[in-house]
């Protein structure tokens, strides 16, 4: 390796290609900054290679094939359907690679200077990059961390092709006989549909007593997994696994110390995150981190070091990639003089269990920890005619209302369409929706929409497919 | 027939069981009114036994069928599919039964007497009845008419199992072998594109030049139906139609008098409606009409006759269930004292073409003709992740934004998901949103409403996912 003593000068180094660090350098190339993205393996990070792209391909292609079963009743017989798991590798590889080049092609367009290799600061002005055959060094105006996280491994075992965590699960090429999943996210509930749908045996495993949803989302989701033969055991803590020859023996600490054990074909441990952080020489510029070791940023994306942000999964908060990107922009905009801030209260959280899960702003029970005097209104995907028509007829779409103001709190929705429905709750939070907001423009007709007309009318008795509730009624003659 | 002579006394007569009339009879009812209903066949009207419903589930098995041909690549194999046109048609009389069976249990659970018959005025104050059997007189305080339309007829022409308007086209028993459809409005390319779909040969004449769509949608629809070989004749009018024994010979008009002749198995005649309005007796009460006959309300639903209103197909304007449902509901609410009343400019309007379409607001053309001066931005499907992970990347979202206020003022879409995500664009209209209001939040990862940011992106040149325009260089050197 030769090593310069020379450092060039960059007005604005980005330290990893995915979507924070990519959106970032587009973003702040089109506002007139000359920019230079390090990534040490490909283009799109985590999210594109080992994350978002590969679990929604594989979501889909569950939901997919799941819902022929809904077809023969329409007049679409499919006698010989069938899965297979290695068509569907080749086919999320291809969405992929073909999404990679596009963020390749994207990143020439907009002139940046795209470096192979490790970044590591040498002070808050100065970084090296190590590209295997060259070591440089770079003065900098601005820096942007955008380097992800990784999940965490569980203790005293290694991964295998049994032993799995979220970004090695695409390794696998065949369909697990039993899968026994360990965490509380998002995705240990897409990977728990997604696989049973295609025919795997899936146990559940969460070391708390739930996922977080609103309790009537939650109460929902958990009936839909029961429907779905995937077991749910809540409250037991990973203690070991060991691998056999074809299986692995998972044991689990329940509550006053009492050990259970599984065995299952396959693992997959989803319980945690760690900050990618360790040969970036951190110490050269001591930015505050949190006990976790995650990079703490103020809400233009700064960290403590004001000409160094930083965006995603490495800084303090929820690991998405739709934070990551808004991060990574607001930072960009932030660095190029604009008055720019993000705000992380209004994140939409969409599950892409089958059906979907979507939820934005406060959760019933959030609303009320929080002190506010609430409403709520709730519907059912049953009484929703484009959800007959679907067949698609479970969930339900909720309301949570500040009682006091009518403003709208929070939406949540389990059913179909949740996914691209959340954006208008999104919408609606931001610009502070009043429930005569939501009750008062048309919908189309028949469409799931009407699903949330109808849970927002209930918020005061007033939704038209619901019977009323009649009092005791006196006699009165 | 016995003919009483003795009115007995009713607070509010609602005459048609559509989605306007029973819509308007459940918030009547909810709002302490004594409601009758007269319905001459089944509750849910034309829109659950012959519009909606059935049009809807035509589309989505259409739809579901078509997808197949996505699936293979997924993984899924599904080499036998095939589509019976004898279990579809069981299969949305069932849908529509249940969703019948539910609105006959709301009328009850609401107490609303609901009558049999037909209706006819006798003043604006009194209403006749016949049921067949008998004739009953009724005072009301209010009416309530909703009686909706029917499609016209070809000119000397009779309908039949080959020659069908959008009513009597679920009398189908079998896949058309080729349908030309004649008509410019929503359901003729949702007929087109869903026929074709499912196998047959499909031709769509308009009598106008094109759909009414913003021209970036229709532009891109054109293009589609090209792609799935639908021939489109524009500025062609209907002259006559002759039936032979399989087939029906379409003959038309074309420009400067030249005509054309189709020779086709089946009709689709879906031209214009005219309103149900010949028995109502509305010469006993002088409504002010249109010169169609269509009933002239004020945005409360309120007709020229003070304590008489009207909803839905019957009235001036479009012909959709949305907005009968609207005006229905408000007109109840005005009844019972509330301030009460609608706005179409907001109405979305979904096509249930594949990919669907969705719009609200204004196109870019009628932005210009109302004078303001504008800004667009577009966003193709094809640059969005998940439409790539669904392999559904045709399509295009439009923002259409006064540039003086920032302010949007439309937003169309053609693509998986639209009809799904219009509703956030109705909230945004209704809310006055400014382009700062779409692009500030954070959206969700990856979604297909990623699209919508970066149209609105677009309106600035800020997208992320579209390589920037560079200008001519000039050598500075």
């Amino acid at each position: 390796m030769v090593v310069g003593d020379f450092a060039t000068k960059r007005q604005l180094v980005i330290i990893g290609g995915g979507p924070g660090g990519y959106h970032a350098a587009i973003r702040a190339a089109q506002l007139g900054m000359e920019v230079t993205l390090i990534e040490k393996e490909k283009l799109g990070g985590v999210c594109l290679h080992k994350g978002c792209i590969p679990s929604k391909s594989l979501t889909q292609a569950s939901a997919n094939f799941s819902g022929l079963s809904q077809y023969k009743q329409m007049g679409i017989s499919v006698p010989e359907a069938s899965f297979d798991y290695n068509t569907f590798s080749n086919y999320y590889s291809s969405v992929v690679t073909g999404l990679q080049k596009g963020v390749e092609a994207l990143i020439k367009a907009n002139r940046i200077e795209h470096l192979t290799g490790t970044a590591s600061f040498m002070s808050s002005e100065r970084i090296g990059i190590d590209s295997g055959h060259h070591f440089e060094m770079y003065d900098f105006e601005h820096a942007l961390i955008a380097t992800g996280s990784s999940p965490l491994l569980p203790k005293d075992a290694s991964l295998s092709n049994r032993l799995m965590t979220p970004h090695t699960l695409w390794e696998l090429n065949e369909l697990p006989e039993s899968l026994l999943i360990y965490g509380e996210d998002y995705f240990v509930l897409e990977a728990a549909m997604a696989y049973k749908q295609l025919g795997s045996e899936v146990t559940v495993v969460i070391p708390s007593d739930g996922f977080g949803l609103d309790a009537s989302i939650e109460k929902e989701l958990l009936r839909v997994l029961k429907k779905n033969k995937i077991k749910v055991f809540k409250n037991h803590l990973w203690e070991c696994a060991e691998e056999a020859a074809d299986t692995v023996t998972v044991t689990l600490k329940k509550d006053s110390d009492e050990k259970v054990s599984f065995e299952t074909s396959h693992v997959l441990f989803a319980a945690g995150y760690s900050p990618n952080v360790e040969s970036l020489g951190l110490e050269a510029i001591s930015l505050e981190r949190d006990e976790n070791g995650f990079i703490i940023v103020n809400e233009q994306g700064q960290t403590s070091v004001s000409n160094i942000y930083a965006a995603g999964d490495c800084t303090i908060g929820m690991k998405l990639a739709s934070k990551a990107i808004k991060q990574g922009k607001t930072a960009a905009e932030h660095m190029a003089g604009q008055h720019s801030a993000f705000n992380l209260s209004l994140v939409p959280y969409v599950v892409h269990t089958n059906p979907p899960i979507a939820s934005v702003g406060l959760t019933e029970e959030q609303a009320r920890a929080e002190g506010y005097e609430i409403k709520t209104g709730q519907f059912s995907m049953s009484g929703n005619g484009f959800a007959s028509i679907l067949g698609q007829k479970e969930g339900l779409s909720k309301m949570v209302m500040d009682a006091k103001t009518d403003v709208i709190l929070g939406i949540h929705m389990m059913g179909a369409g949740a996914a691209e429905m959340i954006q208008a709750g999104t919408y609606a939070l931001e610009m502070v929706a009043r429930e005569e907001d939501l009750a008062y423009p048309v919908y189309a007709h028949p469409a799931l929409n009407e699903a949330w007309l109808e849970a927002v009318e209930s918020l005061n008795g007033k939704a038209i497919h619901v019977p009323p509730t009649r009092k005791k009624e006196k006699s009165s003659v």
